[in-house]
Protein backbone atom coordinates (compact mmCIF):
# COMPACT_ATOMS: atom_id res chain seq x y z
CA UNK A 1 0.00 0.00 0.00
CA UNK A 2 1.35 3.47 -0.89
CA UNK A 3 2.52 5.70 2.39
CA UNK A 4 -0.29 7.66 2.67
CA UNK A 5 -3.17 5.31 1.76
CA UNK A 6 -1.69 3.03 4.50
CA UNK A 7 -1.44 5.97 7.32
CA UNK A 8 -5.23 6.80 6.32
CA UNK A 9 -6.18 3.07 6.99
CA UNK A 10 -4.74 3.02 10.10
CA UNK A 11 -6.34 5.82 11.66
CA UNK A 12 -9.55 4.32 10.45
CA UNK A 13 -8.59 1.39 12.08
CA UNK A 14 -7.85 2.62 15.55
CA UNK A 15 -11.28 4.71 14.95
CA UNK A 16 -12.70 1.36 14.84
CA UNK A 17 -11.46 -0.30 17.84
CA UNK A 18 -12.12 2.54 19.93
CA UNK A 19 -15.96 2.60 18.71
CA UNK A 20 -16.26 -1.40 18.92
CA UNK A 21 -14.79 -0.70 22.66
CA UNK A 22 -17.63 2.33 23.16
CA UNK A 23 -20.13 -0.23 21.92
CA UNK A 24 -19.21 -2.99 24.48
CA UNK A 25 -19.46 -0.36 27.48
CA UNK A 26 -22.64 0.51 25.97
CA UNK A 27 -23.74 -3.05 26.18
CA UNK A 28 -22.02 -3.62 30.00
CA UNK A 29 -24.43 -0.61 30.84
CA UNK A 30 -27.05 -2.28 29.34
CA UNK A 31 -27.78 0.53 27.05
CA UNK A 32 -31.37 0.46 24.45
CA UNK A 33 -31.00 -1.96 21.68
CA UNK A 34 -31.63 0.34 18.82
CA UNK A 35 -28.74 2.69 20.07
CA UNK A 36 -26.29 -0.30 20.42
CA UNK A 37 -27.34 -1.22 16.89
CA UNK A 38 -27.38 2.13 15.37
CA UNK A 39 -23.34 1.80 16.17
CA UNK A 40 -23.06 -1.23 15.11
CA UNK A 41 -24.31 -0.20 11.75
CA UNK A 42 -21.92 2.93 11.79
CA UNK A 43 -18.99 0.44 12.74
CA UNK A 44 -19.90 -1.22 9.24
CA UNK A 45 -20.42 1.64 7.47
CA UNK A 46 -16.54 2.29 8.45
CA UNK A 47 -15.55 -0.79 7.71
CA UNK A 48 -16.58 -0.62 4.26
CA UNK A 49 -15.27 3.20 3.69
CA UNK A 50 -11.92 1.57 5.03
CA UNK A 51 -12.48 -1.48 2.72
CA UNK A 52 -13.12 0.85 -0.55
CA UNK A 53 -9.72 2.39 0.11
CA UNK A 54 -8.27 -0.66 0.30
CA UNK A 55 -9.21 -1.85 -2.42
CA UNK A 56 -8.80 1.30 -4.53
CA UNK A 57 -5.06 0.93 -3.72
CA UNK A 58 -5.03 -2.79 -5.17
CA UNK A 59 -6.72 -1.85 -8.27
CA UNK A 60 -4.38 0.65 -8.99
CA UNK A 61 -1.10 -1.03 -7.78
CA UNK A 62 -1.64 -4.58 -7.23
CA UNK A 63 -3.47 -5.29 -9.87
CA UNK A 64 -2.13 -3.54 -13.33
CA UNK A 65 1.16 -4.53 -12.16
CA UNK A 66 0.14 -8.07 -11.76
CA UNK A 67 -1.66 -8.45 -14.93
CA UNK A 68 1.55 -6.78 -16.49
CA UNK A 69 3.88 -9.22 -14.86
CA UNK A 70 2.83 -12.89 -15.15
CA UNK A 71 0.16 -12.92 -12.35
CA UNK A 72 -2.81 -12.32 -14.46
CA UNK A 73 -4.91 -15.77 -13.41
CA UNK A 74 -4.36 -15.22 -10.04
CA UNK A 75 -4.95 -11.59 -9.85
CA UNK A 76 -8.48 -11.99 -11.47
CA UNK A 77 -9.19 -15.06 -9.55
CA UNK A 78 -8.31 -13.09 -6.55
CA UNK A 79 -11.09 -10.17 -7.28
CA UNK A 80 -13.71 -12.50 -7.93
CA UNK A 81 -13.72 -14.17 -5.10
CA UNK A 82 -13.12 -10.48 -3.03
CA UNK A 83 -16.16 -9.82 -5.04
CA UNK A 84 -17.97 -12.50 -3.83
CA UNK A 85 -17.11 -12.63 -0.02
CA UNK A 86 -17.78 -8.99 -0.18
CA UNK A 87 -20.90 -9.80 -0.58
CA UNK A 88 -21.34 -12.72 2.04
CA UNK A 89 -22.16 -15.10 -0.56
CA UNK B 1 -31.08 -7.42 26.57
CA UNK B 2 -31.99 -10.43 28.49
CA UNK B 3 -28.59 -11.71 30.68
CA UNK B 4 -26.87 -14.85 28.30
CA UNK B 5 -27.84 -12.86 25.13
CA UNK B 6 -25.78 -9.48 26.79
CA UNK B 7 -22.94 -12.25 27.70
CA UNK B 8 -23.03 -13.49 24.27
CA UNK B 9 -23.00 -9.94 22.80
CA UNK B 10 -20.15 -9.13 24.75
CA UNK B 11 -18.27 -11.95 23.70
CA UNK B 12 -18.74 -11.45 20.39
CA UNK B 13 -17.68 -7.37 20.69
CA UNK B 14 -14.30 -9.12 22.31
CA UNK B 15 -13.90 -11.26 19.77
CA UNK B 16 -14.37 -7.99 17.26
CA UNK B 17 -12.10 -5.67 18.92
CA UNK B 18 -9.27 -8.67 18.98
CA UNK B 19 -9.47 -8.71 15.45
CA UNK B 20 -9.80 -5.45 14.51
CA UNK B 21 -6.49 -5.09 16.34
CA UNK B 22 -5.33 -7.80 14.36
CA UNK B 23 -5.74 -6.19 11.11
CA UNK B 24 -3.76 -2.94 12.32
CA UNK B 25 -1.10 -5.23 12.98
CA UNK B 26 -1.40 -6.81 9.60
CA UNK B 27 -1.51 -2.96 8.12
CA UNK B 28 1.33 -1.68 9.95
CA UNK B 29 3.60 -4.75 8.96
CA UNK B 30 2.42 -4.36 5.06
CA UNK B 31 0.42 -7.15 4.28
CA UNK B 32 -1.08 -8.50 1.22
CA UNK B 33 -4.05 -5.82 0.41
CA UNK B 34 -5.74 -9.35 -0.36
CA UNK B 35 -5.57 -11.03 3.12
CA UNK B 36 -6.42 -7.44 4.78
CA UNK B 37 -9.94 -7.31 2.75
CA UNK B 38 -10.31 -10.87 3.70
CA UNK B 39 -9.98 -9.86 7.35
CA UNK B 40 -12.17 -7.08 7.55
CA UNK B 41 -15.32 -8.71 5.72
CA UNK B 42 -14.65 -11.18 8.29
CA UNK B 43 -15.32 -8.58 10.54
CA UNK B 44 -17.91 -7.31 8.98
CA UNK B 45 -19.81 -10.78 8.99
CA UNK B 46 -19.11 -10.99 12.64
CA UNK B 47 -21.15 -7.33 13.21
CA UNK B 48 -23.73 -8.87 11.19
CA UNK B 49 -24.42 -12.01 13.12
CA UNK B 50 -24.09 -9.65 16.27
CA UNK B 51 -26.59 -7.57 15.17
CA UNK B 52 -28.87 -10.39 14.29
CA UNK B 53 -28.90 -11.12 17.91
CA UNK B 54 -28.93 -7.96 19.06
CA UNK B 55 -32.19 -7.50 16.85
CA UNK B 56 -34.14 -10.87 17.66
CA UNK B 57 -33.49 -9.80 21.46
CA UNK B 58 -35.26 -6.20 21.00
CA UNK B 59 -38.03 -8.15 18.68
CA UNK B 60 -38.85 -10.83 21.15
CA UNK B 61 -39.08 -8.17 24.19
CA UNK B 62 -39.23 -4.39 23.31
CA UNK B 63 -41.36 -4.49 20.53
CA UNK B 64 -44.15 -6.50 21.67
CA UNK B 65 -43.60 -4.95 25.48
CA UNK B 66 -44.05 -1.33 23.24
CA UNK B 67 -46.93 -2.17 20.90
CA UNK B 68 -49.10 -3.63 24.05
CA UNK B 69 -47.60 -0.75 26.24
CA UNK B 70 -48.24 2.61 24.66
CA UNK B 71 -45.35 2.87 22.51
CA UNK B 72 -46.34 1.38 19.31
CA UNK B 73 -45.88 4.63 16.87
CA UNK B 74 -42.28 5.06 18.84
CA UNK B 75 -41.82 1.22 18.33
CA UNK B 76 -42.82 1.15 14.75
CA UNK B 77 -41.05 4.04 13.60
CA UNK B 78 -37.82 2.71 15.19
CA UNK B 79 -38.05 -0.49 12.84
CA UNK B 80 -38.15 0.90 9.64
CA UNK B 81 -35.50 3.38 10.91
CA UNK B 82 -33.36 0.64 11.67
CA UNK B 83 -34.09 -1.17 8.34
CA UNK B 84 -33.03 1.99 6.58
CA UNK B 85 -30.03 2.63 8.67
CA UNK B 86 -29.09 -1.45 8.29
CA UNK B 87 -29.11 -0.94 4.53
CA UNK B 88 -27.15 2.11 4.22
CA UNK B 89 -30.24 3.88 2.67
CA UNK C 1 -52.16 -3.89 1.86
CA UNK C 2 -53.34 -0.38 1.69
CA UNK C 3 -54.65 0.69 -1.14
CA UNK C 4 -52.62 4.12 -1.88
CA UNK C 5 -49.12 1.50 -0.77
CA UNK C 6 -50.64 -1.19 -3.47
CA UNK C 7 -50.67 1.30 -6.46
CA UNK C 8 -47.92 2.28 -6.02
CA UNK C 9 -45.78 -1.23 -5.41
CA UNK C 10 -47.83 -2.24 -8.41
CA UNK C 11 -46.23 1.04 -10.14
CA UNK C 12 -42.88 0.09 -9.02
CA UNK C 13 -43.12 -3.52 -10.21
CA UNK C 14 -44.27 -2.36 -13.90
CA UNK C 15 -41.13 -0.32 -13.98
CA UNK C 16 -38.77 -2.66 -12.90
CA UNK C 17 -40.15 -5.23 -15.28
CA UNK C 18 -39.77 -3.23 -18.00
CA UNK C 19 -35.84 -2.33 -16.73
CA UNK C 20 -35.44 -5.91 -16.51
CA UNK C 21 -36.64 -6.17 -20.15
CA UNK C 22 -34.54 -3.58 -21.49
CA UNK C 23 -31.11 -5.18 -19.85
CA UNK C 24 -32.26 -7.89 -21.50
CA UNK C 25 -32.06 -6.05 -24.60
CA UNK C 26 -28.51 -4.49 -23.84
CA UNK C 27 -27.33 -8.14 -23.77
CA UNK C 28 -28.84 -9.26 -26.72
CA UNK C 29 -27.35 -6.29 -28.67
CA UNK C 30 -24.18 -7.02 -26.71
CA UNK C 31 -23.43 -3.49 -25.28
CA UNK C 32 -20.23 -2.80 -22.88
CA UNK C 33 -21.02 -5.58 -19.29
CA UNK C 34 -19.93 -2.37 -17.12
CA UNK C 35 -22.91 -0.51 -18.88
CA UNK C 36 -25.06 -3.94 -18.03
CA UNK C 37 -24.31 -3.62 -14.74
CA UNK C 38 -24.94 -0.28 -13.81
CA UNK C 39 -28.41 -1.26 -14.62
CA UNK C 40 -28.46 -4.37 -12.89
CA UNK C 41 -27.27 -2.34 -9.87
CA UNK C 42 -29.97 0.20 -10.17
CA UNK C 43 -32.80 -2.47 -10.52
CA UNK C 44 -31.76 -3.57 -7.27
CA UNK C 45 -31.87 -0.51 -5.99
CA UNK C 46 -35.49 0.26 -6.87
CA UNK C 47 -36.32 -3.42 -5.66
CA UNK C 48 -34.37 -2.10 -2.37
CA UNK C 49 -37.10 0.75 -2.32
CA UNK C 50 -39.55 -1.38 -3.23
CA UNK C 51 -39.06 -3.85 -0.11
CA UNK C 52 -38.74 -1.22 2.26
CA UNK C 53 -42.51 0.50 0.99
CA UNK C 54 -43.85 -3.48 1.75
CA UNK C 55 -41.95 -3.72 4.87
CA UNK C 56 -42.84 -0.15 5.91
CA UNK C 57 -46.92 -1.15 5.25
CA UNK C 58 -46.31 -4.89 7.07
CA UNK C 59 -45.12 -3.27 10.05
CA UNK C 60 -47.49 -0.52 10.40
CA UNK C 61 -50.11 -2.86 10.03
CA UNK C 62 -49.40 -6.80 10.19
CA UNK C 63 -47.67 -6.50 13.01
CA UNK C 64 -48.78 -4.32 15.52
CA UNK C 65 -52.26 -6.37 14.88
CA UNK C 66 -50.85 -9.55 14.83
CA UNK C 67 -49.07 -9.02 18.56
CA UNK C 68 -52.29 -7.24 19.81
CA UNK C 69 -54.05 -10.80 18.45
CA UNK C 70 -52.75 -13.66 19.64
CA UNK C 71 -50.27 -14.43 16.14
CA UNK C 72 -47.17 -12.65 18.25
CA UNK C 73 -45.06 -15.65 18.53
CA UNK C 74 -45.58 -15.64 14.51
CA UNK C 75 -45.17 -12.35 14.11
CA UNK C 76 -41.97 -12.06 15.70
CA UNK C 77 -40.39 -14.86 13.64
CA UNK C 78 -41.38 -14.01 10.61
CA UNK C 79 -39.62 -10.56 11.01
CA UNK C 80 -36.35 -12.38 12.46
CA UNK C 81 -36.51 -14.51 9.56
CA UNK C 82 -36.99 -11.47 7.17
CA UNK C 83 -34.07 -9.89 8.55
CA UNK C 84 -31.97 -13.43 7.52
CA UNK C 85 -33.17 -13.34 4.64
CA UNK C 86 -32.75 -9.97 3.06
CA UNK C 87 -29.27 -10.25 4.40
CA UNK C 88 -28.98 -13.25 2.11
CA UNK C 89 -27.71 -15.07 5.61
CA UNK D 1 -19.66 -10.93 -23.55
CA UNK D 2 -18.44 -14.78 -24.27
CA UNK D 3 -21.21 -16.61 -25.98
CA UNK D 4 -21.70 -19.07 -23.15
CA UNK D 5 -22.08 -16.27 -20.84
CA UNK D 6 -23.86 -13.92 -22.77
CA UNK D 7 -27.06 -16.83 -22.93
CA UNK D 8 -26.45 -18.02 -19.40
CA UNK D 9 -27.02 -14.49 -18.58
CA UNK D 10 -30.25 -14.37 -21.11
CA UNK D 11 -31.49 -17.08 -19.47
CA UNK D 12 -31.49 -15.95 -16.23
CA UNK D 13 -32.99 -11.94 -17.57
CA UNK D 14 -36.07 -13.96 -18.78
CA UNK D 15 -36.53 -16.05 -15.81
CA UNK D 16 -36.39 -12.88 -13.53
CA UNK D 17 -38.42 -10.98 -15.99
CA UNK D 18 -41.36 -13.52 -15.20
CA UNK D 19 -40.75 -13.40 -11.41
CA UNK D 20 -41.43 -9.65 -11.40
CA UNK D 21 -44.63 -10.95 -13.29
CA UNK D 22 -45.52 -13.35 -10.91
CA UNK D 23 -45.02 -11.04 -8.07
CA UNK D 24 -47.12 -8.13 -9.63
CA UNK D 25 -49.74 -10.57 -10.00
CA UNK D 26 -49.17 -11.40 -5.87
CA UNK D 27 -49.43 -7.85 -5.76
CA UNK D 28 -52.71 -7.66 -7.30
CA UNK D 29 -54.22 -10.62 -5.61
CA UNK D 30 -53.17 -9.11 -2.42
CA UNK D 31 -51.15 -12.00 -1.19
CA UNK D 32 -49.10 -11.84 2.19
CA UNK D 33 -46.75 -8.91 2.67
CA UNK D 34 -44.25 -11.28 4.14
CA UNK D 35 -44.91 -13.83 1.05
CA UNK D 36 -44.22 -10.71 -1.57
CA UNK D 37 -41.05 -9.39 0.44
CA UNK D 38 -39.80 -13.46 0.39
CA UNK D 39 -39.75 -13.24 -3.29
CA UNK D 40 -38.38 -9.83 -4.09
CA UNK D 41 -35.45 -11.10 -2.18
CA UNK D 42 -34.89 -13.84 -4.16
CA UNK D 43 -35.29 -11.42 -7.19
CA UNK D 44 -32.50 -10.05 -6.05
CA UNK D 45 -30.59 -13.19 -4.82
CA UNK D 46 -31.19 -14.14 -8.51
CA UNK D 47 -29.61 -10.22 -9.70
CA UNK D 48 -26.46 -10.55 -7.73
CA UNK D 49 -25.76 -14.24 -9.27
CA UNK D 50 -26.42 -12.20 -12.51
CA UNK D 51 -24.16 -9.38 -12.24
CA UNK D 52 -21.51 -11.85 -10.21
CA UNK D 53 -21.05 -13.62 -13.80
CA UNK D 54 -21.09 -10.80 -16.15
CA UNK D 55 -18.64 -9.34 -13.77
CA UNK D 56 -16.38 -12.29 -14.08
CA UNK D 57 -16.56 -12.14 -17.45
CA UNK D 58 -15.42 -8.21 -17.34
CA UNK D 59 -12.56 -9.35 -15.52
CA UNK D 60 -11.57 -12.12 -17.48
CA UNK D 61 -11.84 -10.48 -20.67
CA UNK D 62 -12.33 -6.74 -20.67
CA UNK D 63 -10.03 -5.85 -17.97
CA UNK D 64 -6.77 -7.54 -18.88
CA UNK D 65 -7.05 -6.24 -22.80
CA UNK D 66 -7.77 -2.56 -21.44
CA UNK D 67 -4.77 -3.03 -18.94
CA UNK D 68 -2.57 -4.33 -21.66
CA UNK D 69 -4.04 -1.92 -24.53
CA UNK D 70 -3.64 1.59 -23.14
CA UNK D 71 -7.32 1.75 -21.50
CA UNK D 72 -5.48 1.08 -18.03
CA UNK D 73 -6.32 4.13 -15.94
CA UNK D 74 -9.98 3.89 -17.48
CA UNK D 75 -10.81 -0.03 -16.64
CA UNK D 76 -9.41 0.60 -13.27
CA UNK D 77 -11.65 3.93 -12.45
CA UNK D 78 -15.15 1.41 -13.58
CA UNK D 79 -13.88 -0.87 -11.38
CA UNK D 80 -13.64 1.40 -8.62
CA UNK D 81 -16.79 3.05 -9.66
CA UNK D 82 -18.79 -0.32 -10.06
CA UNK D 83 -17.66 -1.30 -6.40
CA UNK D 84 -19.12 2.23 -4.57
CA UNK D 85 -22.27 1.52 -6.97
CA UNK D 86 -22.47 -2.32 -6.37
CA UNK D 87 -22.43 -1.20 -2.51
CA UNK D 88 -24.90 1.26 -3.08
CA UNK D 89 -22.30 4.03 -1.56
Amino acid sequence: MQEDRRRDVLKRLSYIEGHVAGIRKMVEEDKYCVDILRQTYAVRKSLEKLERIVLEGHLRTCVPDGIKGNREEAVIQELVQLYDIAGNR
